[in-house]
């Protein structure tokens, strides 16, 4: 018997050693694009642009026949998930699906976080932005992008209150207790995209579309994914296990929730620290808060996670990368285990 | 001993369970952003924008500060690789780093392929493209973004003949015996993302950091890739251990490779069929070729791969995503092999 427990000891350390604690045990890793539309540009003229100063123009035809509205998703299987259905994170605005990776500091982020927990995991760039793709404007897409400026998420984010943002690094005066990693916020902000403000209801599209190919699911939201994740819960409410929407900056009406579709769909809002300090957060809670009500109302599960108030403290609007961020990953994670969401 | 046996098949069982044949055992997945440069733009006049018609015009305030021209990289690595380096995997012009993911036929692409090989897996957005993002223009980057046409894919990557694009996929016809999957050359088409023609300093500067980060490595580049990596080569030959140029559209020039700087650092360019029948291709092939004629001269190896003389016809520019991209990656493979470059 010594003898089997010492080949028994071997096989454990081979076992540790090949898929050890840390280790992903991983069946597949692989991308797709889904969504959008062929179109083509006719009869529009041809430019002389300049690229480079002193050197010959380039003649620019815009005209031809492109694919566009697409939107990009990544995944990776395990060879033994842990959890029922694969976990499909949603960005919010003027960001990737870069913003669930490794966070800015270097440390894991949430999708290593939620691997490491059980489940596959997909991580989306939604329509014009990241590995999605942008179209031609005015011709394809409406008005113009938007480049969100260094003073806006340093702000809007709750990182530093109103007024506080300034050019130098060390001149910035984070909100007191902030668990952001301000000393990664010019790296943080390597991660940002031009948004456009007309491309809604095509980012709709393509996430409806996502669902009916890779669902059931449970989605994690973010920010301007948060309408996107509500409507696609209310739109295929056997596809959609669980929505957790992570300050939602908007929702449906409260009015969507009838008839008690969703009763079946357990969602959770959550909320980081310094939101009635922010002006702009003010004004976007209650829609979510209005929405959340209706669900409950109609039998459904809403829950309602303001973290200040449940002894979490100091998170942004960013708060999959603060220095906190595991902890809140495993409030959720225990979420999702007791509803049911966990084999 | 047969109950050691015994113990031993369950243990091996289990092994086999956890980390087999097909799963890979992946220590960690991350990405991070390298690379560019603060940049403030000011001065500038604020713009109403309408977004969607019939609305209000939304107020475009184009100042404030950016972070601009860094680049993407994302990793996989392996709890035990079986390569001395990490594989870094830089991609072409007009396209990212889903080049080398799934294919657009939804096979295992060559990121997938190195991994199961035993590589740690870089695969990067070039600046300006995909979660790389981009920068205003005409302020920062000069020039506009070019679009790419699938009339140009389509002949430019010689999967049909010049003249052979049609709008309808069922009327496009591809050049005989081609092995890209034509049934999905729409589908790859929502790979393409905008390029600007006016970008290489800034995307040669990221890869230099890329390198000086990640490095010592083995870099596979495609198409417009070749010259950046080429280049890094040649600025760090140190930590740049083989260099694998599939369909390089440039190359240094020959006395570039003077002074046998490069001796140790063995190259492969490799080709795919039907470049004479390719007026651009014919064009494009010679400054790779006397790049790699200068570094053999130079006492270096630069091994010259034109696979239809090898036995293996059909392929065109985007070969890692051809019927045979395994075949292909497997030649790649042994090569590394015999130049040292595995364990």
């Amino acid at each position: 018997m010594r003898l089997i427990a010492l080949v028994l000891g071997v096989a454990t350390t081979l076992v540790s050693t090949i898929a050890g604690a840390d280790n992903l045990s991983v069946a597949e890793v692989g991308s797709f694009h889904v969504g959008g539309r062929a179109v083509s540009l006719t009869g529009l003229p041809t430019r002389d642009v300049v690229f480079t100063a002193g050197s010959q123009p380039i003649k620019v035809d815009p005209n031809g026949d492109f694919e566009v509205e697409q939107m990009y998703v990544q995944y990776i299987k395990l060879a033994q998930p842990k959890a029922r259905y694969p976990l499909l994170l949603w960005h919010g605005g003027g960001l990737t699906g870069v913003t669930w990776e490794t966070k800015p500091d270097g440390k894991p982020g949430w999708q290593l976080f939620f691997l490491r927990a059980g489940h596959d995991v997909y991580v989306s760039d939604a329509v014009e932005r990241g590995r999605a793709s942008w179209a031609r404007y005015p011709e394809i897409f409406s008005g113009e992008p938007l480049f969100r400026t260094k003073k806006q998420a340093w702000e809007d984010f709750r990182i530093g209150a109103v007024g506080s943002y300034k050019l130098s690094a060390a001149d910035r005066v984070a909100l007191p207790g902030q668990l952001f990693p301000t000393e990664a916020f010019d790296q943080f902000f390597k991660q940002g995209v031009p948004r456009w403000a007309s491309t809604d209801t095509q980012i709709q599209a393509a996430y409806h579309q996502l669902v009916q190919k890779v669902c059931p699911c449970v989605i994690i939201v973010h920010s301007q994914g948060g309408n996107f994740g509500f409507n696609a819960a209310l739109t295929a409410p056997d596809k959609v296990k669980g929505l957790i929407a992570i300050e939602p900056s908007g929702a449906p009406k409260p009015e969507a929730a009838g008839g008690g579709k969703l009763k079946a769909v357990p969602h959770l809002v959550v909320w980081g620290d310094y939101i009635a300090q922010s002006p702009l957060w003010t004004r976007f809670v209650p829609a979510s808060q209005a929405y959340a009500a209706a669900l409950r109302a109609e039998g459904g599960v809403a829950d309602w996670w303001e973290l200040p108030k449940m002894g979490v403290t100091g998170n942004g609007h960013m708060l999959m990368m603060d220095r906190n961020s595991d902890q809140i990953a495993q409030m959720i994670q225990k979420w999702m285990g007791e509803k049911g969401l966990m084999r």
